[in-house]
């Protein structure tokens, strides 16, 4: 069974980015995965932050965050 | 065909949870995942910084550099 995996982003360059190289690729038989934009679903900003996001983008996977560089804060988009 | 992705690592526990979570389950039809533990090749510690690479673990794909999360600085590793 796949393992959930909701990547975060903001629509940024390094999101966008990290978005094909990662969300895009991981593999479909391991991971179901979600692609959030916090920009625009501000609702699901508290969801990442309890999950111990920092910033985006981000990857959540079994309740752990995992970023990739860095495109902007969390705070930054409240 | 299959891009070429190197994943750095020095064996820290950060590194370990990235690797199974990224590495082990990047879509092998899209990847060509080559893991290089630099603590041990400490001759290819050159090569990741000068793709940009900063600290571990961390990809380099296409040319350029993807940290997940903060496992030690590639300076560290020296």
């Amino acid at each position: 069974m796949s393992q959930k995996a909701v990547f975060y982003h903001a629509g940024c360059p390094v999101c966008a980015d990290a978005e094909r190289q990662f969300a895009d690729s991981l593999d479909p038989r391991k991971y179901d995965i979600e692609i959030v934009h916090l920009g625009q679903a501000k609702n699901r900003i508290a969801e990442a932050e309890a999950a111990g996001v920092k910033s985006v983008p981000a990857f959540v996977i079994g309740g752990h965050p995992y970023h990739i560089n860095f495109g902007a804060d969390l705070a930054a988009l409240k």
